[in-house]
């Protein structure tokens, strides 16, 4: 593989990252392992230290309360690790829709958020990408337990940055360098407790992230996944899926092609065969997942968007979120996918089977 | 014209297409020349017969109704041939913008859905991009007789895919290897019929397109058109018109740069002039059709998006719709155009006159 | 520096200009200085004397009243100069997010829009990307007198073309090749004045830019601006910011990497510092100001999008504008960017600061 032409061929987006208050450029494996050595010795920051004397303000040495839940509300408690996992985007080996074989190599090593058992004491389902939903209802609170399980060259500091709840600085999981909270640099090995509040401007999806100092390079690893919060009492629908639309770059996988995946799979057979039944409620929530911008299309259907119009194609952008919400009334194979063209055929499309 | 730079030049987006069961990136003319040869030679899929015994399943075996006008509604009926044509995108020569001559060359032969009489018994009018707008009302069905009359290298087999009326999977026109049933492969010289319903969700404005086992290529060649669907009785506005906003890639023209168009021509004075009146209603409905994002902006106009917000450059991204609604009360030479500077600059642009 | 590889290190997109009549790429820094030097020497058109025959139309030559304000309503006068200002987008020297030095170089010449006091005594501040921003009521009527203050090889011909409020063809600010009016080609060291409405469906917030001959070019060199629009009485918010995401492209700083920016600074400490307080209510208006599409983003916040729908990271198109509306009530240094990870890396982030 020629090094300079990685990314030409690859048609991979250029990534940059910061080595020792550096920016460079990630353009071939090489670069990919020296942004992860630097990321893996990064010391914690010295908070409420800034570097430079105009930039202290008070707000950085404010203190600010643990949200409770309101009254009636529930503390809803998720033990959530994020480690690495080698990855397959193709395990069916298919591409269904063409008829044909999935292209090769399809294995490189990502890292997820996975769900445990109260204190850690044991994995509660197989590595998923997106991580598990956190379901919250108005007036709950969000208790992430996170531990940061990252070894070998992901031993780097990570966290948890959550979009649509409301939390204080300590727990918005962002790294801001001199200015960095504790929730935001959490080292290989510790544990961190995210506390985010369901509040009534909070009802919606939304996606979380890792924010750590190396944000771009490991969300785009897979470290992300979805937030739900309704209205108390309000029901789940029947069938309820979150989609997210996203790509592997060369720098992600080291494997010299751009990959177009949903939830981290790439070409139907190995995206979400989603399946639904007439007459049931269905709720499909696409979130766009890397640096494009998407459209979440469904073959025989329609929808209202937030305004009141009828689509079937809406676009969104990085961390976006649209939802096709409708009851089911017709029956078949039916195909989703993103409309643009090249994210299709590079495998962002997936099975909508609708029993009758 | 040196290979290797075909695409850098000018500029054009990755191409994938399926040859014998592989993906391939197109990149030069040659690539294109046997991604045709291979889909000339494509089998008919053996419907119902996956290649893998996981994929079997029930629905690909069941059988749909076909759709019948609601009472008090009509059957549509439309001739539609797919067919090649020589296509000028600047049969004026100007860029009447800027003053200067439109770039050359600007013939190649693209792919265009063409109304005829019934039967095909003769063209409705000469050659358009976008292809026949098909109206309906809720509670009537469209029927498209399609014939595929493509010739030469466009010999393939292609179809009709709609957004936004309600259909059975026989009617999708969607390739779908394996699972493809009849309406997804109509080979050249052969006829098939596709039923749409025109239901409550489906009022609004939205594209067909080719959805055969070439889509990408095709479609950019020129195989999309429109369907209007309107609440029973609902009037047409004075001025209602649909602006495609798409390009040409090299791949497809073989002309060494991208050509920005709108519905098929480059630069003000080849796009469409459109002529409006003070005081009439006015619907222009700008449609992506490309794997990019545009915007449309109206000079000296604004009108309410869908959420009742004031706009006058609203984006959107491929096969999605946004509709410039208003009456008329703003004389004068208006220029529209892509907000996007570099498709603007390219030829995304046309004149919107006004008469007192 | 490689000339050739100018642009491909740097991440910078194509863009064209017009010399002679014809259409050039703009590359290399020579190339950038061959079209500064035409549009220099561009001859004012001859109006009402298209180039072609076929081209002629009535309305090329009628006259158009110019608007007064209505009654209640006031007349708004600025007096504005476009004029080139050595500029630096990183002040301060600093990624405070990141804790690192922003990168160097950081100095250009750019375009700015620049308010002086009546008559163009002098200036009324420091000049500023974007421009001035223009308020008005409904029923009023904006003033801008405007000046091309533009010297050496910025001593081309600029304009002023603004979004959402009504104007005749006389004030549409629009280089229109042969059938370009008064206000589309205003040269350096000529003054004219543009009189635009602020109607009932200009309530919003818009763009204004240059819309020469030279328009993206100089567009993107930072002569771009904001016209506010309220119901008559309105209250102004207690925090109200405007803030312009956009790029310098290596083509307009001759610096060889792409720069996201947000107001014309990159990097957070260099970005607008945003203060409010809890319980001020605050209104950020986000525009994206290039070919891009960005999100905007704010950490612990959340508001209503114009659908109803409640949002934390709505996209935007060019010139496409979104704003952020809430009463404040969540205190802390919050981070602002936008969402497309290559963005907010190379830039397109700042703070928030909210006090208890």
């Amino acid at each position: 593989m020629d090094r300079r032409g990685f990314l030409s061929v690859a048609g991979g987006a250029l990534l940059l990252c910061t080595i020792d208050g550096k920016q460079v450029a990630v353009r071939t494996p090489e670069d990919v392992e020296r942004v992860d050595a630097a990321m893996a010795s990064l010391r914690r920051p010295k908070s409420r230290r800034p570097r430079r004397e105009p930039a202290r303000d008070p707000l950085d040495s404010a203190s600010f309360a643990r949200p409770e839940p309101q009254p009636g509300g529930q503390l809803r408690e998720y033990w959530i690790a994020a480690r690495p996992v080698r990855w397959n985007v193709a395990p069916n080996g298919d591409d269904q829709w063409m008829g044909r074989a999935a292209p090769r190599p399809s294995r490189f090593t990502a890292l997820v958020y996975q769900r445990y058992t109260a204190g850690f004491a044991e994995p509660m389902s197989a590595p998923r990408m997106p991580g598990p939903t956190l379901r919250a209802e108005v007036g709950d609170v969000i208790a992430v337990h996170f531990r940061n399980m990252g070894t070998g060259r992901y031993a780097q500091p990570l966290t948890v940055h959550p979009h649509g709840v409301r939390y204080t600085p300590d727990y918005d999981g962002a790294y801001l360098g001199d200015f960095t909270r504790v929730g935001g640099f959490v080292e290989p090995g510790e544990e961190f407790t995210y506390f985010w509040e369901a509040t009534p401007d909070s009802v919606g999806v939304w996606p979380y992230h890792d924010h750590g100092p190396n944000h771009t390079l490991n969300s785009f690893r897979g470290l992300f996944g979805t937030i739900i919060v309704k209205e108390r009492g309000e029901p789940i629908p029947d069938v309820e899926r979150v989609l997210w639309m996203h790509s592997f770059s060369p720098q992600v996988t080291g494997i010299p092609r751009l990959i177009h995946c949903i939830n981290g799979r790439t070409y139907a057979g190995n995206t979400p065969t989603i399946r639904a039944k007439v007459g049931q409620s269905v709720a499909l929530h696409a979130i766009g997942g890397d640096s494009s911008w998407h459209t979440f299309h469904i073959h025989g259907h329609r929808w209202r968007d937030a305004s009141g119009a009828w689509v079937d194609n809406p676009g969104f952008g990085p961390n976006e979120v649209v939802t096709a919400a409708f009851v089911e009334d017709n029956p078949g194979r039916w195909l989703y996918h993103c409309h643009v063209f090249t994210h299709q055929d590079m495998g962002m499309a997936g099975w909508y089977m609708v029993d009758p």
